[in-house]
Formats: structure tokens, C-alpha cells, sequence
């Protein structure tokens, strides 16, 4: 049996589908005993074509003759972006073809619209390569953990904010002194700021939450912070403390609403994430049966995620002659909490001018709001340099520590905003 | 649509699977859009089954009158062992139905048999719970990782082995401490040969080898070293130069012979794997497409590997209308290579008298046999105790190790054969 492959898209991603397709045809056809033939490219710049051996797939640069093309069963969407990406799908499906898309800011978007689309044409949206790249996690979360109530999900899901993050720490250096080094070697974007301002990882989050819950998360409401404002003192205060600074993407049930939401977490060192180091990603699944599962590995890159998109094409490659599996819906309408009744742990660093008194006074204003303190020090500075006061609370809730930092700051002794980070807390 | 399971066997496993099928039947419906009952449960002891409201379901004590049971469409064969369980599979598969299994001992041994049996009869068989407990591994390396040529596989498969290492090297305590106290408080089994002795995962390195590299591994040719010879000494050793020892599974191919080993290994601290702590087990692999991937988990337990389980049973539920998946072949008749000719390095344990010119005259051996060494300390004891030295070598053959300690152990200050063990060497 022989099914056609349609790649839309010849970048990185893209490329990175083409050679798989040509070079591991062998093991492909003897792990799921199908020919799967790539059968047609379309790519605006012919020039990144001149590497492959194209010999008998068609190419094109018009999207609209691979929809057409009588020979393509699975079409793979590898342009990113939003237009004209999403008609391209909404045509491939109406066309009858199978898609499979990497795009992650689409999904988190127009992911409804997309899924509808597929479920009223009988035909299957894969996107294992938009969460995590070569991670298998969308498929886990549909297939293996289907018996499972997800209970929690927390993943680190953007590689250039934790490649920032593990290099801030390994090597006491500061935010920027790394960014630039790294959009000088070409790992990061640039611009930079899908990625450390935590868009991408709230993308992300978008479509775990949504899979996880059967829920349509609007983008909107998932909360985001980005890294920016994490310094290297925070990470190496963090690190005294038996903490590492991660991007996390946090999704919980509470109380019949569910938690979505990105920013910079103090994670104990002895927990599977805080390992997750420079460049990988990692997705922390907890539920009611398989209790905690971790998912790891590379989260972008070429040939990562090629290998997720075409273990998607694999899967409808199997399936497709069948009945078509079960369509994703957003069954329930859940509402995403607000940020503020979140219940969390809080590390604050106060900076100070150091007077007698500062402390209690300080110590007050938390009990006053009703946050209770499980950790605190003083770290002595030269007479000149204003102290800083690390504080991590026992729970408690965003808003009480919020209303208690906006008196906190307006004390005349603190001189600097007090830098906030939540603490992981495992249900 | 409604798809009816069969469960024979209600102990620790089916008790969970049964108990999973009743309690989630809801979320189970969600994510497959199919009604996936408990039709039947055969378990010769019915007090096992007081405990569950079993109304509406057949309870028997008859394997063969659940497969004869037309309501029955997937049995779940949930009694371990070789005999009955063999049969039983056999029995189903015969009588058209699908079959899920826990049961790694029955597959490493009858993997062929069981999987031609399935194939003969178009049914499937699928044991996502017989490697990892809930940890998804099966199906990412026959779905997920589908593209991928897999370079190597790296796992820690059995949780009693486990914990006993991390508490020797948390708590610093002697293996025989730790494994009475696993055995009182009911974590390890009595006896807990087949655990501690290393052949519990063999029959997992069996497994995975077979399924990576589609060729029938006999369990026979997998070399099995357990962790009953591993002493506090060597954990604290191989800490302080930065490793932490795990019985691990390792899985490459070599030169078109394949490696199916298990042993202690000494897995560098910054290694994913050496952050596996405790009954937890983890499953490391490398592939040429998605490059490392890893996944981690409960390895056993009533619930873990109850709903791996049942993630199969819904697998199948969701494609037995369709074509058949591609049964599992032995396509490759690979050759399992001699552990003589395995390339590592190696952590050598030596204890001496405290002569001089004893380092210079192990070394001259050791460099005799072509083995090189990377590093080397010697311990500074009192007067009347042996001294240790600890060497690490370079790569080398297993072969010439070996004879090297035959000359080495042979000398006169040498008080005790020398302990071996190998170390990770990422490909």
C-alpha cells in the first residue's frame, strides 16, 4: 500500500520532512508497512530545493495544485504564520487530504475553527511537532493517558528561554549577556521576543490546555511573563535555596475552573524539571491513574521536529483506511482562572536601604494581607549597596501578595520594585 | 459504539485495569468516542472481587468461557507467569479476540509465538504495561519515533533496583540494608531474585530490543548482570567522581550486531537518567531524526500499570473496525553480540595491600592489554585495612579487561578480586 505525502513549505522544518521522507523510507515502510511517498512540494523559493533528490515527486509553487494533486493523501502545513497558513488547512481538508501542521501560533488561535473543519470533512489534524517538537506529548495525552483524569501539566516548552535560563545559572551570567550570544550563534529568533517574552510558550500552553481538558482556552486568558525580568541574582538566590528558574507553562483543574498560564518558576532541584537543561524541553504530566509521567527531549530544530510531523503522517498513513479516530472536540466550557485567585508559593527579593526595623516592618505588611512567610534571608552588602531581602511565603494567593507588595514598595526604605516568582507546588 | 473487555486475572494489575474501566468509563468516552465496558471478569479467586460494583458485568472462574463470551471483544491477560498465561493468549487470540498483556516474562520468552498468533488471526496485541509500567514507551517507538532508525536505548526497568541505588547513594547504606528494608515494608518482592538479580529487566531489554530493531532477541543471548554485588563503597566512589550507579538496560546497534545487556552502569550526574530516582523508572533513546528523547514514570503498581493498560484496550477500541494495524514483525535476523566484544568504558574497583609500587605494576597490566586509563585515586586508609584504588579506563574492550584482571587479581598484594563495573558512553 502506498500513501502520498504533500509537503507545503520547504524551510527549516519543511527541508527537515523532505530528507526524513527520502532517507528513512525503509524504516518507515517496515514500522508501518506502507509506502509513504513523497509526492509533491510546494515551495515559493525554489531555491531551497537544489539539495534533495526530487526525482518523481512533483513540485510546485502553488499550494492550491497540491490540494489538487490526486496523489497527495497527507498534506503537511510547514510555512508557520498565520496567513495564509490557515486557509491553506481549511483548503487541504476541504479538499479531502489529512493535515499535519507544526504550527503552534495557528492552533492556539484557530485551533476550533481548524478541528472543525477536520471533524466535518471526516478527515485528521495532527500536530504532534507543535508542542514540544521531537517530544511525543499530544499523542500520549490523547492515546496513552486516555484512560487518565489529567490532573496537572507544567512544561518547559520554549528552548531559547531555558537554553537562557541554564546558562544564567551554570555560569552566574546576566539576561542580556546571554540572549545576545545566543542570537549571535543563531539560536535564538530575532527578533527575540515570541520567545522571551513567553508568547510561544503560552501557545503551547493554549493547546496542552485545550487537549487536556477538552476545553477551548481562549489565547487570551492564558496568563503570561516572559524571562526578561529575571536577573542573576534572582536565579543564583534561587539556587541557594535548592531552587532553578524555569519557564513553565502551568495547567491545572481547580475547583471546576482550570489554571493556564506562562511566567519564570522556582522549581526544587530534586524534581525531574529542574534537570531539563540548555536547549530541551520537557512536559510533567500528573493524573489520577498513571500518577506523574515526564516526556523529554528536543524542542525545535530541523530534523526534531520532522521527526513528530512525520510520525503524524505514519499515523494517518495506518489509520486512514479505517474509521476515522475520534475527532478532537472542546466538549466542556470550563473558565480559565484569573490570575489573581491563584493559590501559589511566592519568592520575593525586596531591595532595601538597610535601617533598623526594615524587616519587621516588612514581615507585618505580609501578615497584615495574610501571607505567611516559610523562608527568609539577609544578605549583608557593603555599606553603600542597598540590601536585598529574599523571602519565599508559605501558599497563598496572588492577589494578597500583590496588594501586600504595592504598601511594601511604597515604604520609603525600598528602593527597587520587589521582584516576584512563583514557586512550583505539586498537587 | 461499544467495545466490551474481558479482564482474567483480578490481582494487584487487574484489579487496577477493572477499577480504572469503572471509574473513568466517562473520561475514557470523551477521548475515544467509544463506550468501553467491562463485560467480563475471570478470576479464580472471587474474594478478590468483593471490593468492585461489578453489576451488569459476567464474572466467572473460567479463562475460557470469557473468551467464548461474544460481549468480549479485548481481553486483557492480567495473571503474569508463563503458564496458564501462554495459553490463555493463544486461546484468545484464537477465538478473534484482541489481547492486551503485562506480562514482559510471556513475551520475552514467547514474543515470537504471541505475536505470529496475533498476526494469523488479524488481532491484535498490544503491551504498552509490560515495559515502564504507565511510562508511554511501546508506542513511541512503534508510532511516534516511526521515522527514526533508533541508535541506541537506554533504560532504568525495574523500581526495586532503583530505589535500593538511590537510597545506597541518598543514605549512605549497604545494599543487603536496604533490600530488608524494601522487603518489609512490601515494596520488593520475596524473593526478590528476579528483581536484584537483573532478570526482571532483561525481560524488558528483550522487549525493547526486539521492538526497536524488529529482529527476535533470544532472552538467552541478553547479558544479565544484577546489583546484589554493587556495595556502598563503589555508589560513593562513583559520586565522588561525578556518577551515580543504575542497573540499566542498554540497547545499541553495532557494526549489524545489536548490544542487549543489562548491568549496574555508572551514568554521568548530568545525564537525564541519573536524575531517576527511586521506584521511578525512565527509558532514554536515540534516534537519528528526533535525536534523544526520554520517558519517565511509575514503572509498576496497581494504578501505573493499570493504565497503560487500558490505554491499549482503548487503542484498540478506536481502530478494530478499521484495517489492522501492521503486526509487529521479526523482519531482521540480527546477530546479539558477545559481551566480550562489548566497546566501554570501565570503573575498576581494586583492593590492595599497601605496598609500594602497586599502582605502577596494575598500570603496566592494564597497559599490556591496551587498557588505557582516564582517571585513577587511591584512598588513604589506616595501617591495617587494604587500600582501594579506583581506576576508570578509557574505551576498551570488555575481552581485554578481563584478561587484565585475570593477571591483576593474581598478584600477590591484591586482597580481593577486583570490582567492574561499565559506564555509559553515549553514542
Amino acid at each position: 500500500m502506498a500513501v502520498g505525502v504533500g509537503v507545503i513549505g520547504a524551510g527549516t522544518v519543511g527541508g527537515g520532512v523532505i530528507h526524513t521522507l527520502l532517507h528513512n523510507a525503509a524504516v518507515i515502510r517496515e514500522k508501518s508497512g506502507i509506502d509513504v511517498r513523497l509526492a509533491h512540494v510546494a515551495e515559493l523559493n525554489q531555491d531551497l530545493l537544489k539539495d534533495y533528490e526530487l526525482g518523481g515527486v512533483t513540485v510546485s509553487n502553488d499550494a492550491n495544485a497540491l490540494f489538487a494533486d490526486p496523489a497527495v493523501d497527507i498534506v503537511c502545513e510547514l510555512i508557520g504564520g498565520l496567513e495564509p497558513a490557515r486557509t491553506f488547512i481549511l483548503n487541504a481538508l476541504d479538499a479531502g487530504k489529512h493535515v499535519v501542521t507544526a504550527n503552534k501560533m495557528l492552533l492556539a488561535i484557530h485551533g476550533p475553527e481548524l478541528n472543525e473543519a477536520a471533524a466535518r470533512n471526516g478527515k485528521q489534524l495532527c500536530y504532534e511537532a507543535a508542542v514540544g517538537g521531537a517530544i511525543p506529548i499530544i499523542k500520549p495525552l490523547r492515546e496513552s493517558l486516555a484512560a487518565n483524569n489529567i490532573t496537572a501539566i507544567y512544561g518547559i516548552l520554549n528552548g531559547t528561554c531555558n537554553y537562557i535560563l541554564t546558562r544564567m545559572a551554570r555560569e552566574e551570567l546576566e539576561f542580556e549577556t546571554v540572549l545576545a550570544q545566543a542570537i549571535d550563534k543563531g539560536f535564538a529568533e530575532t527578533p527575540p521576543d515570541l520567545d522571551i517574552e513567553g508568547h510561544d510558550t503560552a501557545h503551547k500552553c493554549q493547546i496542552l490546555a485545550s487537549l487536556a481538558y477538552s476545553t477551548e482556552v481562549k489565547l487570551e486568558d492564558v496568563y503570561v511573563e516572559g524571562v526578561t525580568k529575571v536577573t542573576g541574582l534572582d536565579v543564583a538566590y534561587a539556587r541557594e535555596m535548592g531552587y532553578e528558574i524555569k519557564l513553565l507553562a502551568s495547567i491545572r483543574k481547580t475547583d471546576g475552573e482550570i489554571e493556564a498560564r506562562v511566567h519564570p518558576t522556582l522549581i526544587p532541584q530534586d524534581h525531574q524539571l529542574a534537570a531539563i537543561a540548555y536547549e530541551f524541553n520537557g512536559v510533567y504530566v500528573e493524573s489520577d491513574i498513571a500518577d506523574a509521567t515526564l516526556y523529554y527531549g528536543r524542542g525545535a530544530g530541523r530534523l526534531p521536529t520532522a521527526s513528530a510531523v512525520v510520525g503524524d503522517v505514519i499515523d494517518i498513513a495506518v489509520t486512514m483506511d479505517g474509521p476515522a479516530p475520534p475527532p478532537f472536540r472542546y466538549t466542556h466550557p470550563l473558565k480559565v482562572r484569573e490570575i489573581g485567585l491563584l493559590q501559589s508559593r511566592y519568592y520575593l527579593r525586596l531591595t532595601t536601604q538597610d535601617h533598623p526595623g526594615v524587616l519587621g516592618k516588612i514581615c507585618t505588611i505580609l501578615g497584615n494581607h495574610g501571607v505567611s512567610i516559610a523562608s527568609c534571608f539577609q544578605k549583608e552588602e557593603e555599606d553603600d549597596v542597598p540590601a536585598h531581602i529574599v523571602i519565599t511565603t508559605h501558599e497563598t494567593t496572588e492577589s494578597n501578595v500583590m496588594t501586600a507588595l504595592r504598601d511594601i514598595d511604597a515604604l520609603e526604605f525600598i528602593t527597587e520594585p520587589t521582584h516576584v516568582l512563583r514557586v512550583l507546588q505539586e498537587s
